[in-house]
Order: C-alpha cells, then sequence, then structure tokens
C-alpha cells in the first residue's frame, strides 16, 4: 500500500498564501510536471516567486515540503488522545482522535485531488516513501506516548497506537483512491470495525 | 519504538564465513566500534579480507549490508502463508507464518547478541530507521498479497498484513531488549493476545 498520509496535511497551501504555502503549491505542482528528482529548490522559489534562501528558512530540502503538515496532525492526535475522558480504552481514545483529525479541515473533500497528486509523486520516489514511513513511525511513537501518559502500560500503548496509524492508513487510502466523497471519518470507523473482524479471526 | 527486525536476520553470517557474510559480519563490526556514517566500503572490505569490487557484488551500498536477511525472511514468511490450510482465518495464518519464522534458525537465542548490536546500530542512524521501514512496508505488502492470493478481499487482507506486523515488531522489541531468554515465537503470540485485548477495547 503507498500511503501519503502526512504528506497531504500540507495541501492546506492553496487557500493560504504566505510563504509557506506558496513554496510547498509550487513544489507540488513541479513534481507533478517534471518529477520530483527533476525539480530544484531554486525552480520552486522562482515559482513561488520568493528566494532559495527563503525557501530554506521554511524548509530543510526538497522532500521536507511535502510533509510540512505532520506536525500539525501530529499534535492534533496528541492532544485529541490526551483530553478523552479517563474512562475511554486506549483503542477508541485513539479511534476519537483519529476521527477528530479526520473531520478537520486537514482532510475535508476540497482537498481530495491534492491528496491524490501528492500520493501520486509520493510513489515515484522510494526516497519519499522513506519519509513518509518514518513520519508516521514518529506519529505512532507520539501516539504510545500520550497513551502512556494516560496511565496505559506497554506493550499496550504501542499495540494500540500501532493499530491506529494502521487503520489511518488503509483508510486514507481508501479515500484518496474512492471517487465516491465518502468521508474520512466514516471510512476510518468501517476500517476499525474491519480490523476488529480481522484480529478476531473472522 | 526502534525496529530492527529485518535486519537482524544477516547475523548468520558468524556461522557460515562465505564472502557475503564474512563482509556483513565486517560491516557490523565497524558500525559498532566507529559509527555507520563513519565507516567506509572500503575498510569493510579489508577488514573482511575482501576488495570493494567484492563488496559491490554482494551489496547495493553499505546500508544494505545491514538488510541481507530481508528476502529470506519475506520469502518464508509468504511461503508459510501460501501454505496454511485453505480454512484457516487470514490473522492465523499470518500468525502461524510469524510463529514458523520465529522458531527458524534467524532467530534462535545465540543470535540475540547480534540483534541487539545491529539495533544499537540502526536506532543511531535516521537513514538506516528509513530503510527498516521501508523493508517492512514492503513485507507487510507481500504478505497481503499472499492472503489475496488465498481469495481474501480488501482491505482485510491489508489488514491483517499490517496487524501482523506491528505483532511481529513488539514482540521483537521485547525479545531483544529482554535478558531473559524467552522464546520470540513465545512472545510474537503474546502480543497477539495482547493486540486483540486491546482491539477489543480492553
Amino acid at each position: 500500500m503507498t500511503v501519503a498520509v502526512v504528506a497531504y496535511t500540507v495541501g492546506m497551501s492553496r487557500w493560504k498564501p504566505d510563504a509557506q504555502s506558496r513554496l510547498a503549491h509550487a513544489a507540488l505542482e513541479l513534481y507533478g510536471e517534471r518529477g520530483f528528482e527533476q525539480t530544484t529548490v531554486a525552480e520552486i522559489a522562482q515559482r513561488a516567486g520568493l528566494t532559495e534562501r527563503t525557501f530554506f528558512r521554511h524548509f530543510a530540502d526538497k522532500r521536507e515540503v511535502l510533509f510540512g503538515g505532520a506536525n500539525s496532525l501530529e499534535e492534533m492526535l496528541v492532544c485529541a488522545v490526551t483530553s478523552a475522558p479517563h474512562s475511554t480504552a486506549p483503542i477508541d481514545a485513539i479511534a476519537a482522535a483519529l476521527e477528530a483529525a479526520a473531520a478537520s479541515v486537514l482532510f475535508q473533500q476540497e482537498r481530495h485531488d491534492y491528496a491524490r497528486q501528492r500520493q501520486a509523486i509520493i510513489a515515484t520516489n522510494t526516497g519519499l516513501q522513506e519519509r513518509e514511513l518514518i513520519k508516521l513511525a514518529s506519529l505512532s511513537a507520539a501516539l504510545a506516548e500520550s497513551l502512556r501518559q494516560r496511565g496505559v502500560r506497554e506493550p499496550a500503548a504501542s499495540l494500540a497506537a500501532e493499530a491506529g496509524i494502521v487503520v489511518f492508513r488503509v483508510a486514507f487510502e481508501r479515500w484518496v483512491s474512492d471517487d465516491n466523497h465518502v468521508d474520512l471519518s466514516h471510512l476510518i470507523r468501517d476500517s476499525l470495525d474491519e480490523l476488529k473482524a480481522v484480529i478476531a479471526g473472522a
């Protein structure tokens, strides 16, 4: 399965034309037109009407442009897990956090085309896939830590966090490849139900 | 959680002193002594008493030395899933495959020190962590494909495969950090039981 969950969250750019978003948008266009490898930082800056120096104030490298939303997503998820009622089971706290993120501005239907473009770019490049995977691993570690803060022991905390990331990846993949405009939060509930059935040996 | 599941499987080297194993063993020693970044291919070849040309006949680069066992592990797992009785539920076919691999020569107690050394090296380097994650993603994709070949539909196939990789990672992590010499196959069964409880909302 090719994933572009984290990468996707930078797509807010079109509607927020600050420097960072203009750079991210310009980069996505160029990666699509010429390929990721063939695009230089100088070209991205030029397309955005900015300087290379400005680019490097916002992004460490041209890979990182595609992952600008990772921190926002992580903060949103960790905050939701932390604020869940104390009696909530770990997997339910994770599921609620994922559904809240899915219902946020990051994953609305008008962002669907962005998600697809970004996913297509990531699918062409092993380095981008690796970056995506390590961002997801970091997200999983943050979720596990927020569960441990709630008193969940190991390995339950890591297992619930990892299961949540699996559910999110599968749901996101379906959302991106689907043309029927089903809400991502709906697909997350569906995927969690499927995972429950699968794990139970159905 | 830092993982080194795939990386680990190259540790057979000590007992099979062919060129590939000698190179892998020399690389592991040098990475431990000097650090991964500071070690060159020339030094690895010299330590193994071989030429750089021989190194590149066996490995694409110095990262890949740590992941030489990935293909064997994948073949072993796919073969076990494919040969499971047709009536076996997807998650049980995956679990049986993981337990079979865990009971193989790749993960015996005498390999424990190797696993720990390799994991420590991977933990120091983001590039190695990324490589490890993409190998695990490839393993998961191969397992999902072998389930689809058995007639398992999506997303059940991907969810069962991903859940299996999560269980394996958590169990492997416990195995490496544990000094009580518990069998990996035992830890896999434990982790799957824990995942079942977590997913059920326990």
